[in-house]
């Protein structure tokens, strides 16, 4: 197997540095948008035989050195009880959302191989069609990140309504963050069991909280979930989207791998992180519509950012737009496994 | 005059610290809500009796120690050329977008006194009315915000366009944000001119800028418009909305005080701005939902982190909430005053 993804993410530094992109199985691809076109967003994800076959187009395509399970951090939530729909050009619906004691008491804890068999079928899947490849990475979302969809009914820009169970009404908060700490460690457990040789927790709403409350609203429940899969025995990741201001906190998470997002660069980011932390990140995606010249001097100053740190796989700062050619998208590729090899 | 606001901002140690909240003047206020309901938003912006009052509210109601022109950062665009409707539900709409050459030319700079005479006329009557009782702030978005209203057309998530704007079109990207600064500078020196006693730039959106980005897609027209306002003598501040990543860069703004959102807490900020600086903030708008006790807890860490800056306005990371009843408000400005005496 092409393992340079698995060495990295346990701290040896590998040449060329190993690459994957979030998103990269996703709508900037025409091959993606041929399946989309006959099969609706959950459905695709419920079909295990369309996420598979997504999931492998760009490893089949652009080269990249893992394969990330194709589906939706917020298909945990529909299996605990929440209505979940996506809303074309709105984005998730959670409705109705979780606001009181009440709303919670519709929710409960999931039996992955009952509740979400399409998951674990799909990564089954996956195992064989890959043989071995190169790995591939399971996901959850982090109960912070989690908890802000219940809560908020959707995506939200003032995070009010999560702040506001926070802040006033901390039991419920906690019973919410509780409920979904034990649905994410079954879930996760769940697909390392089928099969995941990765997994990666994306809190992507944690960053709106300030470093006080960052602490015991969200890292505490993070680094529960990790203590929990660390006999598992595979590597973890835990990606703050937004987090620059929580780095030091974040290398306390237990996680084995730190996702950046694009803002903070790898050498600011280290000296929040310590040296011996083994990074992932962190192109600006929109970096992509770069010419060819300057993209590689933006993809060569990471490259060498990335070896002040114990490790470094490379990837974009968050996922891949729709907007960027899949041309380029392989150029970039190509780039970082040239510059680093 | 209460001149705790000025002293402070010209780096004075003031007991009590001044307080003035961002959207002091808003929809969580029945009386502002009285007038916006018999006059929509921009009417509300561009006469001058109604701005001034809704102005004036939160000094009579709360206390503050210091009033913000009552107007929106998009006024400006708008006496350049673009049109702007605010829909409600959605926010500020830009029709149509600036993204080529051809667009650009339907721009053009400003004359102040002809083209925004309400927004001169608005803070004439407000010092008059204020009579010396706190002093008068006034305010415009910073060149690369401008921009991204201009570019995207209104409110973004993934800000694909202003970005692709700057990585694939710099000239043309130059020639917008050239033509912004310009503007803000006469904008700002009118204000400055008719009555204002400080003025802050709200980069609202310079955030989602790496910090290879932010310097020179941004920094350096701010720190333009610093430059250029300087002999003006009036104290400056420097807001760039979730840019913890981008601290000691914006200590190069040649701002007087720099302004922190909620995320990046005072004491961690220090360490990239350096003790000798002045700081603005920064308690999270939700903490307002905290019961007494809690709330008054986090406005007494935030003092205290203060007195490591060289002086400390207290304000809002961000702006006051719909959500938040006016109370509360009211409540945390006393408690400030309080703690801080």
């Amino acid at each position: 197997m092409r393992d340079i993804f698995l060495r990295a993410c346990r701290g040896e530094r590998t040449a060329p540095v190993p690459v994957w992109f979030m998103r990269q199985a996703g709508r900037y691809l025409p091959e993606y948008q041929e399946i989309r076109g006959k099969a609706d967003f959950l459905t695709m994800c419920k079909t295990p035989e369309l996420a598979a076959q997504v999931t492998l187009q760009p490893v089949d395509l652009l080269g990249v050195d893992a394969a990330i399970l194709f589906s939706d951090i917020l298909i945990p939530l529909e299996a605990m009880g929440a209505g979940l729909s996506f809303v074309e050009g709105k984005g998730p619906v959670l409705d109705p959302p979780v606001r009181s004691d009440e709303d919670f008491k519709r929710l409960h804890p999931i039996e992955p191989e009952k509740d979400v068999p399409f998951v674990l079928e799909t990564i089954k899947i996956l195992r064989r069609q890959l043989a071995d490849r190169v790995p591939l990475i399971g996901f959850a979302g982090a109960p912070f990140t989690m908890a802000t969809y219940l809560v908020e009914g959707g995506t939200t820009k003032s995070f009010v309504n999560i702040k506001k169970m926070l802040f006033s009404n901390p039991a419920l908060f906690r019973k919410v963050m509780d409920l979904i700490t034990d649905v994410t460690i079954s879930y996760l457990s769940a697909q390392i069991d089928a099969g995941a040789q990765a997994i990666q927790l994306f809190d992507t709403w944690a960053g709106v909280l300030t470093r006080h409350d960052f602490r015991d609203a969200a890292l505490i429940y993070a680094r529960r979930i990790f203590n929990a899969l660390r006999p598992k025995g595979v590597p973890m990741i835990y990606f703050v989207y937004d987090g620059g201001h929580l780095l030091d906190l974040t290398a306390l998470s237990g996680a084995d791998v730190i996702g950046l997002d694009w803002r903070t660069d790898v050498e600011t980011a280290l000296k929040s992180l310590g040296p011996d932390t083994v990074v992932q990140g962190n192109l600006d995606p929109c970096l992509l519509f770069l010419s060819e010249d300057r993209l590689r001097e933006r993809i060569s100053e990471i490259i060498l950012q990335g070896l002040q740190a114990k490790a470094h796989i490379f990837n974009l700062g968050h996922g891949v737009l729709p907007e960027i050619p899949p041309e380029k998208v392989k150029l970039a590729i190509d780039i970082i496994h040239e510059l680093s090899a």
